[in-house]
C-alpha cells in the first residue's frame, strides 16, 4: 500500500527535486551553498511538495500552476530540519551526518537561513493574482512552524505539560506544514473557498495522525523498518502523545515501573516488549491508534467536497497508508 | 550635521518602530516571542527603514506607501545582527547582552528564524502591484546578505584576501542592504526606472562608505563615541579595509610592528596612537578616508536624477553627515 502511494506520485517527487536544482545552479559563495546543497540533497519522501500537486489537481488545476510553491515547501521543510538538528544537538539525519556536525553550528544557521530565503524566492515565484495570498498563508504557518519548535523545546523543561498542550504544539510543528501545502494547492489550483477550507483541514489531520502515528512507531516498530532507535523518545523522556497519556492513565506502579527504561543508553528488544505490554495494560497503544483513526477519518470526511478523480483518489490512498504506516 | 539628519527624519524612525509593534501584538508563544521582543527593543539608529521612507518622497510618493516594507528592512537587519552575534560569538549589542547569550543559542536561532518570517509578513503587506518584484529583490538582497556573512567567517581562515575580495564581502554583507531600501523606496514611490536604478546606486555608495567609515573608527575614534572597544579589528586581526591595504603597502618593519598589537588583550591610548602612526605613515589612513570620498561622491551624483525636494536635501545631508562621521 505504501509502495503504491509514492509509486503513482513518483513524477511530482522528481519534478520538484529538478525545479530546486535549477534554483540553485548559479551561485558562487561555495562557504554558503556546499552546505546548502548538501542539506537538500538528503532526500526524504516529499510528501508535503507532492501533496500540493495532488491537491492541486484534485480542485482542477495542473501541478504545473503549484510546482514552485510546492518546491518553496521542500525548502521550508529542509529549513526547520537544518535548524531543529543545531537546537537537539542531533548528530544523523535521515542515514547522513546532520550540517552543523558535517560543518559546524555556525554554516549550519547560515546554510537554514539560505534555504528559507530560497524558498521566499520559489514562492515570488507564482501566479501574481495569488501571490499575496500565498506568500501571507506561507509565512503564517512557518511561524507556527517555530513557535511549534520554541513549545517543544519548552515541553523539555517542563512537568505540567497535558494532551491539550501536545496537541497545540504538534498542530503548528508538523501539521501546520501539510496543511499548508494542500491549502496552496488548492489555491493554485483554483479551486472553490470551500474546496481550500477542506484541503486545509485534510492535511492538518493528516498531519495530526502522521505525528501521533510516529510516537506510536518510535515504541512498536522494528529497528530496521525505522531507521532509527527504537525507544528513543522514552529513553529521552519526551513529551510524546504516548508519553502524556500515560501520565494521566496510569497508576503508580506502572509509572514507576516505566520510569526505571527512561535515561538508559540502550533499549534492547526485551526492554521494548516490556515497555509495549505496560503502555498496552494502560490502554495507551489503544488510545494512540484510536486518536490516529479518529484524524484520519476526519480528513477522509473533507474530501467529500472534491469531484472524483484520480487526484483524490490518491488523497484517499495516503489515508489508508498512514494508517498502516510501519516506516 | 548628524543630529540634523536624525532630526529631521525622527517621524520616520517613529512611525517605523510603530509600525512593528503592530506586528508584535498578538501572540501567545512566550518562549519565541519574548526573545524576539527583546531583540527588536535594541534600538539603533533605523538608517535602513528612514532611507527606505526618505527615498519613496524623493522619487514623488507618500512614505506611507513604503512604510511595511521599511519595516521588513529593520526586522531582516535584527535577524542578520542576532545571528551574527551567534555566529561571532559576541557578549554584547548596542550596550546590551546579545540574545544567545541572555537566553541560549537556541533561543537565538529560532528567534532570528521569526525576525525574518516577519520581515516577510512586512512585505507581504505591499502594494500587490509591486509585491513580485518587491520579494523577489528582497529575497535576493537577503541572500546576498548571507553570503557576505558566509564569506566574513571565511575570510578569517584565509590569508590570500585581497582588498577586491574585501569589496565583494561588504557590498553583500552591508551596502546591498542599504540599496535595497533605497531601491524599494523608489519602487513603492512609483519612481521611474532610472531613479529606481540610480537609488539603487546611492544606496550602494552609501553602504560601502558606511563599512568603510566603520573599519577607519575602529583605529580613530574614541572609546566613548564609538560606544564600544576602539581597535577590536586590530586585536582580533580582521580583514578590514585598513589592515588589507596595509598588507599590500607595508614594508615588513611596519608589517613586524603592527603584529604585536594583535591579539593582545587590551590596546591602550598610547598603542593606538603608535599604531595609527603607522597606518598613517604608508598611507593607509589617507587612502581609506579617499575611498570613503569616492564613494559619497557615487552616490552623490546618482542624485542628480530627482528633482529638488526636502526629500533630495535629505538624502544629500545624509552624505555630508557621513564623511563627517564619528559615531
Amino acid at each position: 500500500m505504501k509502495s503504491e502511494f509514492f509509486e503513482q506520485t513518483r513524477q511530482y517527487k522528481d519534478r520538484v527535486l529538478k525545479q530546486i536544482g535549477l534554483y540553485l545552479e548559479i551561485n558562487h559563495t561555495a562557504a554558503l551553498y556546499e552546505p546548502v546543497r548538501y542539506a537538500l540533497q538528503a532526500g526524504g519522501k516529499l510528501l508535503r511538495p507532492i501533496l500540493a500537486q495532488v491537491t492541486c489537481e484534485a480542485v482542477g488545476g495542473k501541478s504545473q500552476d503549484v510546482l514552485d510553491a510546492a518546491a518553496a515547501l521542500e525548502l521550508v521543510h529542509v529549513f526547520s530540519l537544518v535548524h531543529d538538528d543545531i537546537m537537539d544537538n542531533d548528530d544523523m539525519r535521515r542515514g547522513r551526518t546532520t550540517v552543523h556536525k558535517k560543518w559546524d553550528i555556525n554554516a549550519a544557521i547560515l546554510a537554514g537561513d539560505a534555504i528559507l530565503i530560497k524558498a521566499y524566492e520559489a514562492v515570488g515565484r507564482v501566479n501574481p493574482i495569488y501571490l499575496t495570498r500565498v506568500l501571507n498563508n506561507f509565512s503564517g504557518a512557518i511561524l507556527q512552524v517555530c513557535e511549534g519548535q520554541a513549545l517543544d523545546i519548552e515541553f523539555e523543561k517542563r512537568d505540567d505539560v497535558t494532551l491539550d498542550d501536545y496537541f497545540s504544539m504538534i498542530d503548528r510543528k508538523t501539521a501546520r506544514l501539510f496543511s499548508l501545502a494542500c491549502e496552496l494547492g488548492a489555491i493554485l489550483g483554483g479551486g472553490s473557498e470551500e474546496q481550500i477550507a477542506a484541503m486545509c483541514t485534510y492535511g492538518m489531520k493528516l498531519g495530526r495522525a502522521f505525528q501521533v502515528q510516529d510516537d506510536l512507531l518510535d515504541v512498536l516498530a522494528d529497528q530496521e523498518t525505522l531507521g532509527k532507535d527504537v525507544g528513543s523518545d522514552i529513553q529521552e523522556d519526551k513529551k510524546t502523545f504516548l508519553m502524556l497519556y500515560t501520565r494521566q492513565h496510569a497508576n503508580d506502579e506502572q509509572l514507576q515501573q516505566l520510569k526505571s527504561f527512561a535515561g538508559r543508553e540502550h533499549l534492547a528488544r526485551e526492554d521494548m516488549q516490556q515497555v509495549i505490554a505496560i503502555l498496552d495494560r494502560i490502554g495507551t497503544i489503544a488510545a494512540a491508534r484510536q486518536e490516529v483513526k479518529n484524524a484520519l477519518e476526519e480528513a477522509r470526511v473533507s474530501l467529500a467536497l472534491l469531484a472524483e478523480s484520480n487526484s483524490r483518489e490518491l488523497l484517499s490512498k495516503l489515508l489508508d497508508m498512514l494508517e498502516q504506516r510501519t516506516f
